[in-house]
């Protein structure tokens, strides 16, 4: 679709978390066509999981987001499905590759939503595309369970904060969960979640460096917990790690179901985002170090630091190997 | 209401959709309010067609949009709204016609959806307006049958089309079917699918000619089928026919009940569009002319020359009408 | 326009938010057609102040809402508008009076926003009209001074509050301001930061209740300071007073134009909301009582008690005055 000036930052760089919800709503439905594809129980597929996403170049106002989406995996209760956004300039026809993202997605029954139906099995060209889908299957499996046991943690306010601390730009957002956020199960589209956590990610980003900052990066994000209709929930976001050029923010979704369940709040999703600061033209700014106070902030920012150094040594292989082939 | 930056395209026209939209919802306000007026049987009524609306003049951001609708004639089972839209720039004063469109809607039991209720008679200022209306009425009815039958054609995507080609500018969108897209009895408002019809027809036509485009007029639209909330809607776009300074795109609506239904997929709405280019100072430009390859292109080209042939000599012989009297 | 799922809470009731928005636009546009009635500079109206508004009736989904708007008095640089919402159920046919709401705007030249530009006077029926709108100028014109000092106030997150503490309730959002949120000018609608406030005070209000809610009034609210685009506004809301059936929400709106000013973050707007909490069948519910701790929430109860018994007791007095005529 066109992307209008709603959808985009003051420079006119469309915000990460609408492509993200773009991408999400492309992978619901193919997941739930796929599901429904066999005569059996009606089921709607439900976000377990994105793998992290780069933002290879930002989109402007007034391009055409081509969003294409295909199953690349399936296990007995979920689907592997890789969506690609090609932004196109409709003036020069110029395209350029914005995003490939990984997302996995469960078959919820339509009439019990506690009920996880099986998927029907696709067709794989080659042996090897089957092994591999497993492989990935196995490795999401372990990081989700890793990352169940670490969502304890909390966003304390901070009055009167100096800037360029943790607590200056640190932010919170609470949403009324209406109908239009919603599943047909009457749940959270997983891609309205990741554009409120891609909000307050931004303007954390945004209070800190206060120039005009785009969404570089999204790390891996588990939906645990499903949000219901009704629910109030808190997004809070707060930087954990800066470098040269790049900030790394800590987002948190508290859902709180408060007139359905006695339960009361619990922690539904979190997930890290990187930003990065442009220039007029386009060009990376210096960001900023953020000034760490309190012990846990300077272990955040060490445990910030090490993702940020493992993914760039990621990256440099990745480019050599691309080198010598 | 005022047009605001997302209502519009990159120049500051307002979408040709949004008009439509705007439309739509007084025809069905009037005529809802119009179908209940006699105790009864609750109904709503739903949008079966709109005639062919011309665009006199586009609309800007920061104009007021002034939609007033009047009920023109009913037959047993349906009402005919005629409906205007003016355009007011509030700064200036200055009043433009925008649309005059005419549209069908048939009311349906709040009960039962499948039941088509009684419409209240309206009362005529004089026989003539009665009588034209019957004219009307049943030149649509016949209208209605004719696309019924047409309805087959489908859409394939053509990978790596060179310029000014059909398969070059053909466009696609998925859209999932939310709450806030439908009536009280869970079905799409008319004004939904069309604004998503103008938006496909309107990337196809910049497509092609990589300028700033409007809408210039849109043909009969009949809805055959409703679409129900939930549903998977494919809105596919191609270019049929240019002339020096106008192209046709015929946009067709595909609706998938996923869940709903054993049926599959099914064709719920198709239209032809006609858009021009214009420049910055508002005249219109040359349009670059369609290629043509295979020999249905070649034949729905012949057919849009046709239509376009038709409309003309109908407009100049409106004026020759005008000019005499 | 008709009350679409997402303008409405669970139960069905729709937003007072929406509804205020509503309001303001319409006085928008009707302000700002006036002040550009005669040749000169352009300008567009910028509203200034609400008065007290009640909401009589609940309005629900699929309901229209009729807006009406009159210009009732003209200062030489302001406007006072009066906006009559009516909602009609358009199957029954059933009309109920929803608002009868007072505003006050100022034209701001379009060339020199900070230039407030003289307004055309109107012509009044009858002198005493004149004569009321005057008394009422003045009244706004000394309460708006009074707001103007009490700003300084500042709402400080509160961590594990009990239940039914002013701290357990009190909630806050963040809000990055876009285009579509804004006027000509590039200042965020009045209507535009209503509706964030009501969404704010509505969640405290739920959170404190933990039933369905409405609005049942909002006081006076005045617009010292505009908001300009790209601004972060962050609005908060705590509670202030209960009686037996109604809850008293302070609401504050501070406007952070990180980019564009050096000043910092500034007070924009503030001000106190009044919510029920209705049972299924639409009967108000006995609220838990507000307990308050601090001397400061003592205190704001005591005025907030102090502004219930006032209404009360006005509106008795305007009871036996409509009994007697």
């Amino acid at each position: 679709r066109i992307m209008r000036p709603d959808d985009a930052n003051i420079a006119g760089n469309v915000h990460g978390g609408t492509i993200l919800k773009m991408i999400e709503e492309a992978g619901a439905i193919i997941s739930t066509r796929h599901c429904n594809s066999q005569a059996g129980e009606p089921c709607v597929a439900a976000l377990a999981r994105v793998e992290r996403t780069d933002f290879l170049s930002p989109v402007c106002i007034g391009e055409v987001a081509n969003v294409s989406a295909e199953i690349t995996y399936t296990s007995r209760h979920s689907v592997e499905v890789q969506v690609n956004v090609l932004s196109e300039n409709i003036l020069t026809g110029a395209k350029k590759v914005t995003n490939k993202a990984t997302l996995w997605y469960v078959p919820l029954s339509l009439k019990n939503v506690n009920k996880v139906l099986e998927v029907p099995p696709i067709q794989y060209a080659r042996k090897e595309q089957e092994d591999e889908g497993k492989k990935r299957y196995e490795e999401q499996k372990l990081d989700r369970l890793e990352t169940k046991q670490r969502n304890g943690d909390m966003i304390f306010p901070v009055i009167n904060a100096e800037p360029h601390t943790v607590g200056y730009s640190q932010s919170s957002l609470i949403h009324l969960v209406g109908p239009s956020d919603c599943t047909l199960l009457g749940f959270v589209h997983g891609g309205v979640t990741m554009k409120l956590m891609d909000e307050v990610a931004g303007i954390v980003a945004a209070r800190h460096c206060k120039t005009n900052i785009v969404t570089a990066s999204v790390d891996a994000i588990n939906f645990h917990e499903k949000i219901k209709k009704g629910s109030i929930i808190t997004i809070s976001g707060r930087m954990t790690f800066t470098s040269n050029k790049s900030m790394e923010i800590e987002v948190f979704v508290d859902a709180d179901p408060f007139f359905n369940d006695a339960r009361g709040p619990y922690r539904a999703v979190s997930a890290f985002f990187t930003y990065v600061s442009l220039s007029k033209d386009g060009k990376p700014l210096p960001v900023p170090q953020l000034l760490t106070e309190t012990e846990d902030e300077k272990r955040r920012f060490e445990e910030g630091k090490g993702r940020y150094l493992q993914t760039k040594a990621k990256r440099q292989a990745q480019m050599q190997q691309a080198a010598q082939q």
